[in-house]
């Protein structure tokens, strides 16, 4: 196996586990929060800066690398670790999702996607084996099967259920593709995904489709695409069980702290978000009470830092609210990698205290930690309620 | 005195000199250059990545902090060092230089400039008195008189040298309005700036002029303005010996490698300038045989660092040419962030081996391993011409 997974401890009240991943490119304890570095970059922040943040694994995104710089530059650099100086775990995503939400798509059918290259114009194939090429020569520790996710019943009313159906299916051919075209390297574990909307019946019939496959992985997919977030945690809850105890359960794309910790007490391992980077790029800066928007006159002349309890570089380092409100107003884009910085400690700081609180099912003090959860009743404080941007 | 100078060593060969200022913020070495965070931000960079280039001085823009965040902000927050967490010695410019060259302009007289805000339009007063109070809310070691910069003959042909009279004429009588509006703490001190454009005589009339007042330093202002190449050495070469021998001689806003050597030799020992973080924003990277375009198409397999030689963060950090020409053609800023990086070092490494060469005259041996200075027959290499962006 190109990867292992021991599981620590399990939480007694709920299904949430601790657990250690060890790749080729070293270990990361779950549940684990994966910042996102889509084009080997995480934005504006240098390796060693993303490093401090705690951060053990990243992720990137194969539909954007294969467009650019393209599969022969990375294959010739010797793979991602290597081009963006980043020795630790790496996972990229097969590019299946962002070739279907993202693409001018010319036609889907059982063999692909075809879609029009963002850079260039050109007309790309996607297909199972392309995505494997593509990942084999990104050479990430954790790969992704390519799937068809469908669209939320909001954008797909008509036929929605066929359309799942459908997808499922397609899912679960590509993945025997996927399988088919991977080398069983010792350095790169491919993970299933498990696609059906939010069809209960579909999303059992697509993970016992994904899951008739020994992979040392298993992803839930096709959520926060535009559902509620009482149904997609309604979905997390449905689907993580469906999936081998014994293996890491991986959660693409969400969220925000509440989605995480859900998804973490239904026994979910892994989890990727860009909103720490997007939002503080937008001057949103996460804290325990609810995001800040550093915009905000309100913080003109607030010589404290982001959150006082926070060991990030910015907090600890003293950079004042009023500062990056400064930064932000005269669009000096330090104040975008100051608060991304401390948005992804953020995130780091809460799995770390969510692992601690699995520990001994500390989950009400954890509440107190982490007003934000919404596990106590909401304290006065600097939150001024959630940013609807989605991840 | 709010600074003291000590000059270790004086070049037998060349009037170049190699000293120390001490501040109340620390020390640095002579000749020094001060790369400019122009509002309180070395652009992407932190305060730890500006001080990993061996840059021991910063520059702040008095100009721009005034228009935002605004004199009280600065105050309140304890000023620059405080506000942007630089602990290291800072410099601000006086406003004027800017005042006259950035803004809408509604009237320039003895008193001093009215120009529009770029921030919001509204209509602000800058004399001598204001850029003292600004200065002083700043709070930087080194504060600049505020000037009357003239325009460059070409900008100016008709009646040229009565423009340049009459500027040295009011930084004349402005340098003693800022004398007498200056607090003499110990902390912050005041220098005076010669003007007098590309008119020899005029250049000795100011220069005598802002001597004759006993400063802790003195600056040769109003060149890089459009003149040529010759013509600016030819100032600097014929300015800087007018200015007391024992006292600190500033060169404002120059230059590229060659032109800081020429006023090293003509005995100056301070420098600003925007060129490394400006060219590095745009993908060009400084190297001792000239610049390197990181977009050009010759770098798409290179693994090779900008220059081997270099010891910043991104070159000993292992990233190569390939993967900076990446960031660039997919506008991640992160590559914006490492070659300004790179290109900080790479003046700071230079000013280094100046200091070194100074010690024995080993100009020649600097030369050689610096072929961008041009003191030695053109070396083949990467270089592929200078850059036609001026400071």
């Amino acid at each position: 196996m190109a990867i292992s997974f021991t599981i620590n401890h399990q939480s007694r009240q709920t299904a949430a586990r601790t657990g250690r991943i060890k790749t080729h490119h070293g270990c990361f304890d779950t549940p684990a929060f994966m910042p996102v570095a889509t084009a080997a970059a995480m934005k504006l922040l240098t390796p060693e800066q993303v490093r401090s943040t705690g951060s053990q694994i990243i992720l990137n995104n194969a539909y954007h690398l294969m467009l650019r710089p393209g599969v022969d530059v990375l294959q010739q650099m010797g793979g991602t670790h290597e081009f963006m100086r980043w020795d630790g775990p790496v996972l990229t995503d097969s590019g299946g999702f962002q070739a279907f939400s993202m693409s001018d798509i010319n036609s889907v059918d059982d063999d692909g996607v075809r879609f029009k290259s963002f850079v260039d114009g050109s007309m790309v194939s996607m297909t199972p084996e392309r995505s494997m090429e593509v990942q084999h020569a990104i050479g990430a520790d954790i790969i992704m099967a390519f799937d068809d996710c469908p669209p939320s019943r909001q954008d797909h009313p008509e036929g929605y259920l066929d359309r799942v159906r459908l997808a499922n299916d397609r899912t679960a051919r590509w993945l025997q593709r996927c399988i088919d075209a991977h080398v069983h390297s010792d350095h790169q574990a491919l993970f299933g995904i498990v696609q059906g909307g939010t069809e209960p019946d579909e999303r059992a019939r697509s993970a016992e489709q994904v899951t008739q496959m020994d992979l040392p992985g298993y992803a839930i997919g096709g959520v926060a695409v535009g559902e509620s977030n009482e149904l997609m945690h309604e979905i997390i809850r449905l689907t993580a069980p469906m999936l081998p105890e014994q293996k890491p359960r991986y959660l693409m794309g969400v969220g925000y702290e509440r989605d995480l910790l859900q998804a973490v007490q239904a026994g979910v391992d892994m989890f990727d978000c860009v909103l720490p980077t997007r939002n503080g790029r937008k001057a949103y800066a996460f804290t325990s009470r609810g995001p800040l928007r550093l915009r905000n006159a309100s913080f003109k002349l607030d010589p404290g830092p982001i959150e006082a309890e926070c060991d990030c570089q910015v907090c600890a380092g003293g950079f004042s609210r009023s500062y990056l409100r400064h930064l932000f107003m005269a669009d000096e884009l330090l104040g975008s990698a100051l608060v991304s910085l401390h948005n992804i400690r953020h995130f780091q700081r809460l799995m770390l205290d969510i692992r601690g609180a699995i520990m001994d099912d500390s989950w009400s003090l954890l509440g107190q930690r982490w007003p934000v959860l919404g596990l106590e009743p909401a304290v006065s404080g600097p939150g001024e309620g959630l940013d609807d941007d989605s991840a």
